[in-house]
């Protein structure tokens, strides 16, 4: 079987060597991690250095050489910042055209690597890694099922949780401390929870604010397992909502049901996106689907894959994405659900689960 | 008062502007939650323009346009990438000399706002900001305080949850909740639990070991509250140790004390960790501190400063830095013990509290 590096570096034409290069945290590059099959250990400043011949050599500091004795490639374990300077030359010996991740990379550890190693000049390696990393292995598979399963639980008790007078952060805690009961590694994000207007904020962060009679509640989690993340919205009701409240909710159900139903390999992403927006924007609430319908899922919550209008993006086998279309009312209340969609040959597995209907608790 | 990006500028000496650039998650800077004053919103691909005036320009997607208005500065939003472009160059326009974070920026961040405001020169606005932030105002010193309680109170419980056969994993998770229902607002970073032959690495994750009779059990955990960290560790024992760590144990905590009496305003802020290093290069334990004394903390929990042997770095009060020696000894075991300080004038004010003695459960 190749390696993940061979891999990597068989998609990336004309390319001497990707040098994948943390910074400090949170300025860590996950391909490090994809790359080393690492487990353990937090890798500041460490680079990973695929080359032309599939090889992988991995910089890492004293700090870390027990860790990354556990992992893949060839570990060069420096103890100072000369001999890590002399590991980076040799490692880059002969290379000219050299890709790096530009949006998961340090400016100033680029002009390090530059400085460092003589000669060479920098190319964008950002879809070479993407082609990479978004068709994940059984390996990958697995974990992201099992992340899927623990936040569809709690999905499913997300009603229990529920009264007047519970506060938005209370709740988000019962979620992340339940997730990690079922065993979860971590939250792949920041939970959120967010209730009548402050719904309406796609990326509000849960605050004080009391759940009362009528009011949305919105909830965004995942859970991450074994360094793989699941992503999943559901939005249900504290007694009965506004009329305007209900019907969103079934628009936003159809829009998502659309654009599933266009996940399969060799589909353009954007077809799911452009499904699910003309239900919304043929119905009263027509220009308040503000985002996109779906992203890559992996290590990172936001991986590879855009699934939005101009996306001249295919879907293949093996791709993790997310099904997330929205409706959002300012000052009334926001409506999302969203799911974690496996692409197959024939169409898409969901892995994550929760009863979608209108639900007023 | 003066405004956060106006004491920015005042230690931007030739800079016509410094630009804080947000690419996608976990590649946002903490700076643009500092200067915005957001507490809410997640902000990716949005920018902080800090100008020569002292004036601060917001540029945010239509996405986070409700979020951004309960902050400072002027906020612009845009609705596609051309208008953003023009927000760019209308902020930048006369400007040459612009800095940049430049070890928390993309590198593809930075060639986009190149490309887009044409005729600036990339500058390293990274000691200015660390110089600005590192220095905490009493609003962040109070959240600081807040995250420190909560992580002490779990510090002292440590010794209840042990016993033989608990796992890492599980202990890290208890406390991760535990710090949650005490009011935190997440974690300040991964919990490292590490028992008796993994507490030789520092960083080590927590895996499925689990706690025998002899062992080393070490914890280096830390609250955010109102996004600012807390950072400690705390090691003890389960049933007695091998004498070697008993006394590694004891030259730790007397490192720990005489780095920590090196810490006042105007130190130099490596003669903590010399002071700290001497003591155990004095002992039988010589070359087995592998790591620096301390760091600063803010809302990232490696922040600014760098107590090191070698650090340039002068101490001032307000400043907020770890104090975290160890000893680790291959295949036996580590020992670390850390608290969050906070730097004053006479001298330090130890945030953190827990038992330092040598714990055996």
């Amino acid at each position: 079987m190749e390696s993940r590096s061979e891999r990597l570096m068989s998609n990336s034409d004309g390319l001497d060597a990707v040098v994948i290069a943390n910074d400090g945290e949170p300025f860590l590059d996950s391909t490090f991690w994809y790359l080393t099959e690492q487990t353990s250990g937090t890798f500041e400043g460490s680079l990973a250095i695929a080359k032309r011949d599939g090889s992988l050599d991995v910089i890492v500091s004293v700090l870390e050489a027990e860790s990354a004795e556990s992992g893949a490639g060839n570990v060069l374990v420096y103890h100072d910042r000369e001999e890590k300077n002399r590991f980076i030359r040799e490692s880059l010996s002969g290379c000219r055209n050299v890709g790096f991740n530009i949006h998961s990379v340090s400016y100033a550890a680029v002009e390090y690597v530059k400085k460092t190693a003589e000669g060479i000049t920098v190319s964008d390696a950002g879809k070479a890694i993407e082609d990479t990393v978004s068709v994940k292995d059984e390996k990958e598979i697995a974990a992201t099922r099992e992340a899927c399963r623990i936040s569809s639980v709690v999905a499913g008790e997300i009603p229990d949780y529920l009264s007047e007078g519970v506060s938005e952060k209370e709740i988000a805690a019962k979620m992340d401390n339940r997730m990690r009961e079922l065993g979860g590694t971590g939250n792949a994000f920041d939970t959120i929870a967010a209730f009548g207007p402050y719904s309406s904020q796609p990326h509000h962060m849960p605050c004080g604010y009391r759940l009362k009679k009528g009011d949305t509640a919105l909830f965004d989690f995942g859970s991450k397992y074994d360094r793989y993340c699941s992503d999943m919205t559901r939005t249900v009701f504290l007694g009965k909502p506004p009329e305007i409240l209900e019907r969103a909710y079934e628009i936003v159900r159809k829009a998502q049901e659309a654009g599933i139903s266009e996940y399969r390999s060799g589909a353009k992403a954007c077809d799911a996106d452009l499904a699910a927006r003309k239900i919304i924007d043929d119905s009263e609430f027509k220009g308040k689907f503000i985002h996109s319908f779906g992203h890559g899922i992996g290590m990172d919550i936001h991986q590879g894959i855009s699934v939005s209008p101009a996306s001249p993006q295919i879907l293949r086998a093996g791709n993790i994405v997310s099904a997330e279309p929205g409706i959002y009312i300012p000052g009334i209340g926001g409506i999302r659900i969203e799911d974690t969609c496996l692409i197959t040959e024939e169409g898409c597995e969901i892995l994550t689960s929760f009863d979608h209907s209108f639900t007023v608790v």
